[in-house]
């Protein structure tokens, strides 16, 4: 391990102009989940020039071991050569047309064989497309409007999923919506009585993941009470693994944490980083599903269905999912160590494949800022306020060399605190 | 000319087994815009093997000349080499990663600079990820809540804008949105007048183009009439342009009707069928845009926007829409003087390079439905109840092939008309 002087760190000079020039003719520059403004300002990269397996170069040429995957869709590693060479035979032939192509119905009867609560698939672009299809699937299928969402939830940027305060929602947008606390059987119960007959789904992530929060695991017992409060009340139970899919269990995370719900939406790793997303249902949610009107130009381009079978078949082939796991918990508790020994008590939270960690006494995640900050500096990208993720491209070298970046790091954070530059609790 | 026997006319055998199994296993086999269902089953093809220039190739390898262009996307041709090195370049270095590329910053630019109401861009998926986020701005920048739409439109699939009817839309869907004719200035004063002071955006297609209808053009003065009633009521004036967008005008369709909307939205053509989408605006929205939440898992991927880059520059430097309105005219009259020659009088609607025709006398558009089916045995691809698109691929030899194609089908058709087989009026 050599320690960095000043001059050896990165700067991020290019990505910082290019990023002014950007404001001025984009809303916000960088918006969405992938703004700028959740990371202090010039230390961290803000525009990509190359990447390949887990690593990317930005436009300032400095390389970084990446831990965001794109936000979830890298999973094998940017262009995974099994994948690349599926979608270059399939851009051969046809991309978007006036029809699918074959591979549709394959990638359909793939999906459908590999994940349990699957006897159908749809197909759509964005995770989003699929939460608000399935709510409206939920709907069709019950005859009843409301859907029971929890406290904190992200199922994407429609209004009934996005909060009142955001530019342009109304509570009208909201009216059908109710809310649950996470992991809160009782608070559900409570809903399900008062509205007994009116609720046609109840949407959740797997497991609770906000943003600039720690992650929380479903409660032993939570999601099987869940499922058969659902049972009983004839109320769709909807598993949003936009976000998790394929990285806890190849039949979805549901089957990880031993639940079935009747719907299942997918996206983000399922291509590898081709846009495509899906959901999955069970046969008595068929009908329903086919009354939805859901359709979109781009939804039934055969390139990212190429992508997106030959991404599944190779997860499945290097069982990717056990190797994400090994890496994941070879970080964290590496990171935990390295906190422990500088006295910065540390939270991670989350699967070991997405973990996130949050220093214990940083009620503002300023030392979360800070240390990633550094830790971009020299060449990982670990983000301050959004959970990690993992790939099968990550190799134990790679994971040394961030634990090496993160001991530097580490140091910097300690002495901030030392010197009570930042304030802790 | 020579007239095809029965056994010479394609067979889409190959198109209708795929066409069962995908039944099994995806909600309506083949959903949406492009369903088999709104064409005679076994008629037409279902399924895409190749595609290249204007033409492409079924999964029964049969040939068509391809008038539905992807339904829009595909406005150079498929696998123009011009986009396709563009994209192939930018995938050598990057697509879906952490950050936008450079690319993002590029092509904001080109287009702030091609099209004149454009002072901003923003970037996403789906065309209907953006008429939604139209909506949101104008709420946002107006502090209204109430959108104008008009009866019949398509801005996509979100609840707001889909029909109650379909699966899952409640009537707290339209709480909101209010409706006017088309074309009818009176009717929009009335609106305007009632709900004064609450009405955020009025969102209109550049002219009106619902399915199993005729396309219908702005009456001479409409589109300026919208715009003062808009100035004068502070409404944000919304123009979609994801369907016509960049075929009738490189600066937005509001140029080659005379208007200046506050934003327009674009999709379709913009990426010669890479998914991405567009909203650009006027400078006052641009502080209501970036309180909009919205963003998506690809909405950053590079390869689309080198893609769509270098799509508009070569539209612009061949002079595309001239080429499109010359072979759609080419086209339509071709048809228009058979029907006539088979007296069987046929309708023309829309402009040339996004054409639709109908049978005058034919409420139940059957004529339609036997002319194309006729048309697609002998290898073109006319559809019988959504409008039709020429590309800058398409050229005379193409069009002259159609024609004959055409002329034999019109045949058949007039047959149909002189047993009796078919009701008209």
């Amino acid at each position: 391990m050599t320690n960095k002087s000043r001059e050896q760190l990165y700067n991020f000079q290019k990505s910082t102009e290019l990023f002014s020039r950007a404001a001025e003719v984009i809303p916000g520059g960088i918006y969405g989940h992938i703004s700028p403004i959740l990371m202090v300002p010039g230390l961290f990269p803000n525009y990509t020039y190359h990447a390949e397996g887990c690593r990317y170069t930005d436009v300032d040429g400095n390389e970084f071991i990446d831990y965001e995957c794109a936000y979830g869709p890298m999973i094998l590693g940017y262009k995974h050569p099994v994948v690349e060479e599926a979608a270059e035979a399939q851009r051969k032939l046809a991309d978007c047309t006036n029809h699918p192509g074959e591979i549709m119905v394959e990638l359909a009867e793939y999906m459908r064989d590999l994940i349990p609560v699957a006897d159908w698939v749809f197909f759509a672009k964005n995770g989003g497309d699929m939460t608000t299809y399935a709510t409206l699937t939920a709907r069709a299928h019950t005859n009843r409007k409301k859907i029971i969402t929890v406290r904190g939830h992200y199922h994407g940027i429609a209004p009934w999923c996005t909060a009142i305060g955001h530019g342009g929602i109304t509570p009208e947008d909201h009216l059908n919506i109710l809310t649950v606390e996470w992991n809160d059987i009782e608070g559900l119960r409570k809903v399900v009585k008062k509205y007994r007959g009116e609720i046609a789904g109840f949407i959740a992530t797997p497991y609770h993941h906000p943003t600039f929060k720690e992650q929380v695991m479903p409660l032993p017992g939570y999601w099987q009470e869940v499922e058969s409060i659902c049972r009983e009340e004839g109320i769709v139970l909807i598993s949003d693994d936009v976000r998790a899919g394929f990285r806890l269990h190849m039949g979805g995370s549901n089957e990880y944490f031993g639940f079935k719900p009747d719907l299942i939406c997918f996206s983000k790793a399922m291509g590898n980083g081709y846009a495509i997303s899906a959901c999955v249902g069970q046969k008595e949610l068929m009908n329903a599903a086919s009354k939805v009107f859901a359709t979109g130009s781009f939804w039934f381009s055969a390139v990212p269905m190429a992508a997106a079978l030959a991404t599944l078949k190779e997860l499945k082939r290097i069982n990717a999912v056990e190797k994400m796991e090994k890496m994941g918990s070879m970080l964290m508790n590496g990171l935990k160590e390295i906190g422990n020994r500088y006295g910065l008590g540390i939270t991670i939270s989350g699967p070991y494949a997405i973990p996130f960690m949050h220093f214990t006494r940083d009620p503002n995640m300023y030392l979360s800022q800070i240390f990633c900050a550094e830790v971009s500096r020299r060449g990982s990208l670990l983000h301050p306020s959004h959970n990690w993720f993992l790939s099968a491209a990550h190799e134990e070298k790679d994971i040394n060399e961030t634990l090496n970046h993160a001991e530097e790091a580490m140091k910097v954070t300690k002495d901030y605190v030392d010197r009570k530059a930042v304030a802790t609790f």
